[in-house]
């Protein structure tokens, strides 16, 4: 038996997506760029995609550039408002400390290169405000990039209002909305962004295929320079069957998304109730503004990773954070900005749930998690000076 | 009835590849950065996948970096030695007037960045020589980059001499072989490359997957940023489904090669035959140095565009030069390259054949570009003009 709770690093691909990227994959195999009808029913397809993507998301088809996946996305989005900025003078980028790392790290290249960057001090209910953001914004600003749901602790942020005074102040607004489009509604233009990040593993479409939305008038930079795909601005032969496969499973995702919220909310919350019985363990991120498949606790005297391979042996596939940083020793970047304690940090456990997930297995989680956490801090030398009072909880 | 003659644009995924991608694309989902089972078995199908590639190049698995695709290795490996370069004070880069856009654009940029750029001239049969390459580095030169063979003409370069060149004058050299991997032996040790770039759907792999083979000693930049994956050379997560295809297309390729070679080669050469009847035309690239697959072909007096509409027509799909250029209405900058005037420049066509192409197709196309040929003349101002010796031919 396999439970998997870990759909925030991957989920399974849809029937939906998969079916429509077979005929992709066998005899429609042309290139897109090519003018006799081989190529050209793939280019149909290619179309058919960005208007289906762009109808998900509320934009116009030119505003989809297709990538390589979040990443890249969060890559050219950044690079795009750093380039027009620097023809501005304006060198100074704002974001926030709970950044995905594809999104701290080129703003740690953009800081090499002479920005500056104000990363916003993150609320220990996993919240920035649009004041902090508002705040922080000088005449030299040439973006604000704040993500629209966490990847850990799964706290949406008001991108809204943020996207509001990022207008008003003539600032261009990215969002890494890799972990929030599917999961709720996004719509760019009720959002107001100027850029918008998404991943298709995210939402069971394929992985290894992404998009950025760049709202029109904004002159997008190439980060894959060659040919003239996407409009000259990303390069290489599109990944026709990848393309398809998100579009289908963006469809499904968006057509689905309310019954699917529901759903995933009734289980989450069985979850963070059961979970929340262990003692001395503590929900990270807000209650209330947050993904409806998102769980994330730190469970004091104990190590994440003993955790998770424990809970694997029952078949429970989970994470402490996001996948991108499991290699680390170094405890989430996440929880430290949320003011986590180095102690408690290492003890963290993401279940990142989808729509097919129950209510049994949720009980299932429950138990497996507390009996992994009790035989782990029967073991724990931190645990037993916790409880003989040598050191001091820092939950309650 | 269809008879694809474009695999230098694209291939038709092989049945090695699609099988070996199904699991990928069904239960077997995981991320491979995941610690539990799921992300497990995927992280050792991705291990596998690098050995497979490493080993049908003859390199080691950790000189494998998984890419999106060819444009996105050819970046990488360019952006890589100017980087290396300008920390040593070298910002002089040689390459070749006829490489692919991923190339020329990439030198474009890093020119606009204070690079100085030196564009070889291509000798009329479309080759550059060891020679030539010697006496354009500089004390200044950080890179050298030219193709394994041409895109459009097929064209072999002495790439094992011009590497050879550079190690003796302590130039870092890399090669686009994305036309040449699978198709003619690729050994980076025997051609002695510090880098070269290879892109899956060009010997039957999937599209959206490439990979950029780096020298041990080399530190790689990264052009997309964020998580750790690829030794933290390349970040987002592992397209695997793309990445073990690709890997099952290129063991294959290369089991089969020498096979597939003297197939190709036999249907080529009819084909090339076939069509040096047609009078007015001449042959693009060298007549011995050329891919297996590739022949290349202008006729005076037509356009490029026209014939291939009524090739399509016949069945035939075919291009007139590379797919990623084919929105554009400039002659090749190929053929220009080479030394053809733009009138004849315009009228190419590309025929790049697989192994699966008889001598029967070879013969039905050979009879379709006859028709064509004479169609359009039948109707071209400029041939009448030729003919009636208004206007000068170019070719005998």
């Amino acid at each position: 038996m396999t439970i998997y709770a870990d759909n925030a690093a991957t989920t399974r691909l849809s029937d939906a997506a998969l079916q429509a990227m077979i005929p992709f994959l066998t005899d429609n195999y042309g290139n897109p760029s090519s003018l006799h009808s081989v190529g050209q029913r793939a280019n149909e397809a290619l179309t058919a995609a960005r208007e289906s993507v762009a109808g998900s998301l509320g934009a116009q088809p030119r505003e989809i550039t297709f990538t390589s996946g979040g990443s890249e996305a969060d890559n050219q989005a950044i690079m795009t408002a750093a380039a027009l900025g620097a023809k501005k003078g304006k060198k100074h980028i704002v974001s926030t400390a709970f950044e995905h790392h594809a999104v701290l790290h080129t703003l740690n290249k953009l800081q090499k290169q002479g920005y500056e960057i104000t990363l916003l001090d993150v609320h220990e209910n996993g919240m920035v405000t649009p004041e902090q953001v508002a705040e922080a914004i000088r005449e030299d600003t040439c973006l604000v990039t704040v993500m629209t749901a966490n990847n850990e602790i799964g706290t949406i942020q008001p991108i809204k209002e943020i996207a509001a005074v990022c207008r008003e102040k003539k600032v261009l607004c990215h969002t890494d909305a890799v972990q929030a489009v599917g999961h709720i509604p996004v719509d760019v233009k009720d959002l107001g962004v100027d850029m918008l990040s998404l991943s298709g593993h995210k939402f069971h479409g394929p992985k290894g295929v992404g998009a950025l939305y760049c709202r029109r008038g904004i002159l997008l930079s190439s980060l894959i320079e060659g040919g003239a795909q996407e409009r000259g601005k990303r390069a290489g032969t599109e990944n026709i069957a990848g393309i398809v496969g998100m579009a289908a499973a963006l469809e499904e995702s968006v057509r689905n998304l309310a019954d699917n919220m529901a759903k995933m909310q009734r289980v989450r919350d069985r979850l963070i109730e059961g979970l929340g019985e262990i003692e001395h363990s503590v929900l990270n991120g807000d209650r209330a503004q947050r993904l409806p498949g998102n769980v994330n606790y730190c469970f004091e005297g104990i190590e994440g990773e003993s955790i998770l391979l424990l809970l694997d042996d029952k078949g429970v596939c989970a994470s402490s954070g996001s996948a991108c940083t499991s290699g680390s020793l170094d405890p989430s970047h996440v929880l430290l900005a949320i003011g986590r304690p180095h102690e408690i940090a290492h003890g963290s456990l993401r279940l990142s749930i989808d729509e097919t997930m129950t209510l049994n297995d949720a009980d299932y989680i429950i138990r497996s998690v507390k009996e992994t956490v009790a035989l782990l801090r029967g073991m724990s030398p931190v645990w037993r000076d916790l409880v003989s009072g040598k050191k001091e909880f820092i939950t309650k």
